[in-house]
């Protein structure tokens, strides 16, 4: 049984697997000089733009920070959220890996904001504070919240203002693409996004993210820091292949959109009980909401989703790639068992 | 002039002045192997205890720092006050020193409680989280608030009932014990604090700050840690003598006495003025207050002071061990300027 | 056309591939829940013992370095061979990861002997010198070299009764083993040592390699410093599900064999030219020879390998497990076209 | 009784203690913004240069990291003599500030040349080593020996061709430019050296170095680094003043000169003896000799020396700015005694 857990419980999505299975012939080099990199670096130039740079690496939790390290030095600072994944779910792995600090928003919806961010995007005692360098955001946000266009080119106009770069850690960026309708050289390039963690693994391949870098000056030590990281790959045409099966053919947008229309579809069945209290909008594939022991019980029955915030009775649901109609239906028909 | 500016603008106190001039006859082992050294730890150990280990550094940073260190490893987290030194003023040192990261809890007189630390107390998703493991408050604190003799076996209580130490900053901590009438004993040991940053600078010294371990397993790396994070002294005979001048004869209290008192004084005399709106409690030697801009341009023509929220018109003034009546007298004077 | 660059330039085994395709139905707990994690632990312990854990990671630079971070303080040093992977090849991350410190002894074939170790084996001057708490040596070495059991032991005894632990950075573990003809617990059980980088990526894996820890104190806070150091699989079960296909049914064997005989083979061949060097001893599945240009130049021809010492004309030449009998006919026979 | 233990066993020299006597008299800025400090900073242009920046720190191993943490990322790496201070004696402080590795070079007098460097100068597989960015040598040498001016200008010149900065801990830097015969000017901005620590401490100080910036990129973010590496000193009039007084009229010469010179004495009533053998040649301020267990004991009996080498008899003797000929004559006379 499907569960609404994450979408990294999900599989490979069969098209990823299929390239997998044909990228399995022969010798390749090694460490990225392979053909399947080469054609995989092009695909995401014809998504980013030609002055883009695109880089693999294993998971999520290295492509941000790798993204971070490319401009940071260990006075540096980086403003982010306060329910940012670099800031609850790395382990510290920012501050250990470039010794930057974390300046963290509190905000009720995941979204930085100007106003919530000026005053810290400056070292106001120099030399005592640490020197912000980067505004983190991710899209969508850890409460699957999006920010608009517009929000991100304010954001990128007022950071590119203030020395600072932005980064989007874009574990889910494929399900902001779609939510947004809108491509991502538009949601990304042309709002001035400087730096980019892309996600594959979300949006169904077996393993492997993508390092976007937009700004020419944010390449110069990339590899070297990567390489530190721990995070080049020596077979690295399996990372590469499957973005290229995703990529080039669009099946990144038919997994996300599937995964989206679930997640309203399973909103808009929720919506008719009114004992459940949806805690943030439902905009791409996740589901935060309130419900009352009964009606989780009588859920988790069916399938496994994680609780948020256990002292609210506050649940994330989660859909993915592979979530049918059908796994909705018998998910939300468990609430009307007597 | 003198200013109130800081208490790290003042000199030398005359006692700790003699005493480094007494320190300078004839050769003396390096690193610590002296006998100023071997005296000043025992002066320290009538003070804490006889459990008590004492160290010497450079500075209050370092004091910091190397606390932290004792036991953090780059998975753990300190929890802390947003206004914490080591979260503002400290330029990401204990980041990049030990990796760790800082949990910084809100508030408004600059102190942390139970509350407002516990949900944060422990790692909610193991391994995905860093896991506290020291809660650091500074007494008296940024904002020249105190904690209470409760408050502080409150906060060890709760550290040390969950896993974690309970770190003080206590870069004015002399300031601290005059406020609360207490001996370091019963302010420290007693309430069950695991490791103080004990400051000396602002109390009269040249250079050097103790760090004092009241939990014996905290003593096991600590001068490893000491000599890789650059703060082992070579001639440390000059700090030891410091700190026995201080400590041994009460010059510590005489020097904290006369700050505390006269930034009593000078809050009495500024209290008479209705423009003047205290932002904070004045409990050591430290007062914060708005001031017009009339007023504030006459008190700094007579005296520096730092500026502490320039968008709310909130200064600070600091008091120190030479601050004299006759300072405050021609201070206040000003404001009836015409 | 196959290569003789690297072990690593090899496809994935049709087994292991196999299970990737078998596994990849369903959904399944993230982040090492899985049932597949849960089987390949305990195939490991088959391998290694009951008391022995094992955890999975992306690569063989992240084996190591948290390997070694298991036990390492910054003030910490790992006593290694000049040649070691994590000395030369890794990009400084163990000194960025931990901090620590890395002791490179010079030697002519890979290896370190307790002779070479033992003016290393402790800090000199407490607390200015760094504290050793790792040997860690490459079995098989970076020159394709072997310890015999009775290295093993001896440098595990050493190490003991020197307070410090003995990791083995095996990256090729399994050329070695078939090389000793001895199992895994005979040759790194038995002999002691404490910390295994367990090698697929080279054995036939897509991605993966396994760390094996002897020592129960070794494990506490292994999950964390994976998760910090970007290592924590997702959908883990790719990599657990590789590695049962390899360990469970001795395919880890049939291809290690492989690739040690054909190297074999090939050496054998190749000795009949009086021109052609051996710098090294042909132990495992790796040649190290000098060859003059025109014979350098005939077999590159035919397919790549990597120079090693440019400067002294000399190379290396690696088989893989997918190296045939026909490959090395055809790579050796280039030697005798006119 | 004087030793001939250290040059840091040695007190404060008469003209610096009275130099902070002179500087201990009312409120003075913080953290370097005080007059003494911008006087300091302007008597080190007129020894370096007007290009030059100067910057003070409490002891050499903070001036020797931070100096290297000006051009360091923590992929780089900086190409030392296995002797060096930082490699040996500052126990992994280079490794965990910034990351950075070092790549130690064997020698048998303390001394890199082109020669020996230059097989480590460039990353010869990129990414996958650290990138070389620093040659850092020590004059004198731990070995007490000197670069004559040729041989700096040649490293400094090689150093620029293979964009490698040079740096010199110059711990005890008066001592080598008395023994050359060389101004500051001639011995290091003329023959390139881009980066020096200074000594203050072994020439007479009570605490207190310098970090001397000769390449302008240098100073970029040198105060921050100092601030992050815990050695921004509240009070630092009182090590400017202490280099005023050093600096200004010459005290460095007429200390290094005296320390100098009676190494060169006692080296001379030594040589008299056969059975004392010098390891190393009298250059600056200390010796290097193997001698006797009963010559060793008869010395000590006179005043305490370290063993340098325990297995081989080795000694280290060093004289200070403050041994006379008495006292050497004193100590060789120990040798008489039947």
């Amino acid at each position: 049984m499907k569960t609404f857990a994450s979408d990294n419980w999900a599989p490979v999505c069969p098209e990823v697997m299929q390239a997998l299975i044909e990228a399995n012939s022969g010798h390749s080099p090694a460490y990225g000089d392979d053909q399947y990199t080469a054609k995989a670096k092009q695909v995401f130039k014809k998504h980013f733009g030609e002055a883009s740079e695109t880089y693999f690496v294993y998971n999520g939790t290295a492509a941000n920070i790798l993204a971070l390290a490319t401009a940071n030095h260990s006075f540096n600072a980086v403003i982010c959220s306060e329910h940012a994944h670099i800031n609850v779910d790395e382990c510290g792995a920012p501050e250990n890996f470039s010794g930057t600090k974390l300046i963290d928003i509190a905000n009720n919806d995941g979204k930085l904001t100007v106003k919530s961010v000026e005053k810290h995007a400056e070292a106001l005692r120099y030399p005592h504070q640490v020197v912000p360098n980067f505004i983190s955001i991710s899209q969508p946000t850890e409460l699957g919240t999006l920010y608009s266009l517009h929000e991100l080119k304010t954001l990128a106009d007022y950071a590119h203002s203030h020395n600072l770069y932005l980064h989007i850690d874009g574990a889910r960026i494929a399900n902001a693409a779609i939510a947004l309708e809108a491509d991502f050289r538009t949601m990304i390039t042309e709002t001035g996004v400087d730096i980019l963690s892309f996600g594959g693994t979300k949006n169904g391949m077996m393993f492997g993210e993508a390092v976007v870098v937009l700004k020419p000056e944010l390449n110069k030590y990339f590899e070297l820091y990567r390489k530190q990281g721990m995070q080049l790959a020596s077979k690295m045409r399996y990372i590469s292949a499957q973005f290229i099966a995703l990529m080039e053919n669009n099946i990144w947008k038919k997994n996300a959109l599937q995964a989206n229309s679930m997640a309203m579809l399973l909103a808009k069945k929720l919506a008719k009980y009114p004992e459940i209290q949806f805690t943030q909008a439902v905009e791409t594939n996740g589901l935060w909401l309130k419900l009352n022991n009964e009606m989780a019980k009588k859920l988790q029955a069916i399938s496994f989703f994680h609780p948020w915030d256990p002292d609210n009775n506050e649940y994330r649901i989660m859909t993915a790639y592979d979530t049918t109609e059908d796994d909705i239906n018998k998910f939300v028909a468990a609430l009307e068992v007597g």
